[in-house]
């Protein structure tokens, strides 16, 4: 049996989708996590330093498979869920699922230059600048066209009647929006509402509710 | 017969892989490029008006076929890709493929930071700032990224020993970086070589010849 071995930072983030698509298909996989604590200048890990020398990129998730070695999380991604049976059913769905991850990664680069801003320490009107200006704009019309999507699709899922890896995608940034308050409990109800079936899912449940918290 | 009609602005960007798919599998397609004339505030036709409120997330590439509408160009040429033959041999060459893309695209985000820094009118200083500390490091380990790909592939391709659309996306930008200046002659070399040769694939080199120029 592939040993398969997850490689990613103790967060969320881009690496979720991965584990709980191991979770969906009842495959052990290895869940390694990078703490923040490792990655600090002074303080990184061998471990760390020697993994960032030979990851396929410098980055990370990456997955490794008895030596074979992949990288870039949606390309992760992509490749578990079609081997697990979560890509789309048809190749029209399965381009369906690609173009709203892709969606969701350009609305993650005003999400990300948020997210620097504050952490980077620049002035708090600059932050307010890049939120209101650049995030928010972006953040409204990536969750504009995913509600709309869930409307019109009428099914509880993003792609045709059944869960894809852009559900868990999705999904696990629309629980993020709530640890960070960004997500509006009028507009964006049905959205709420979304994100939490998906959680429920019985796959999911217990490794949702295991898994170490992290905001993000 | 399907149908196939490509919609993007009238240069290459994200929309030039996908044409140079039809033209390697020797596919008919409607080649619609939009004007940056019809874009302009005022100016704007009413029959890009009229599309970009029917796009699936309101921009460009879209490619659709016979009425079925297809948004975000990763997802676009992945799945012509897989019609046509270009996406790799093994689902390992697949996400190989996807994986390169997406470095691309990570990529991609600081060229757009520098570029629009330019076109927002910023000061000669800050696009300075934006181009020395934030481009030229992440082009030059994207750059590091391929060359030691191809050398260690050494077969002239990006991915296994076949023409793969990572292929198409990559050498396409480095013909955009030698048309704006920014591939060094010296360190670079192989990756120029390497373009030429995708560039010289008897299936591309009519269309590479009678499109539409652009620097970009």
């Amino acid at each position: 049996m592939t040993h398969y071995k997850l490689i990613y930072f103790d967060a969320r983030g881009f690496g979720e989708p991965a584990r709980q698509l191991f979770h969906l298909a009842g495959v052990p996989f290895e869940d390694v996590r990078i703490s923040f604590e490792e990655l600090m200048p002074g303080k990184q890990s061998a471990y760390w330093l020697e993994m960032k020398e030979k990851t396929p990129f410098g980055r990370l998730p990456v997955l490794s498979m008895d030596g074979f070695e992949l990288a870039q999380s949606a390309a992760i991604s992509r490749y578990l869920a079609k081997k697990f049976g979560y890509s789309g059913k048809t190749p029209e769905e399965e381009v369906w699922a690609d173009a709203i991850v892709d969606q969701f990664k350009d609305y993650m680069e005003s999400f990300r230059l948020f997210i620097y801003a504050q952490r980077e320490g620049k002035s708090a009107e600059e932050v307010k600048t890049i939120h209101d200006k650049k995030y928010v704009p972006a953040k409204n019309q990536f969750l504009e066209v995913i509600d709309r999507i869930l409307k019109t699709n009428k099914t509880g899922y993003i792609v045709g009647n059944g869960l894809t890896w852009a559900d868990l995608v999705v999904a696990d940034h629309i629980f993020t929006l709530q640890n960070i308050k960004k997500l509006d409990d009028g507009i964006h109800q049905n959205l709420k509402k979304y994100q939490e079936s998906i959680y429920s899912l019985p796959e999911l449940k217990e490794h949702i509710e295991k898994r170490p918290k992290s905001e993000m």
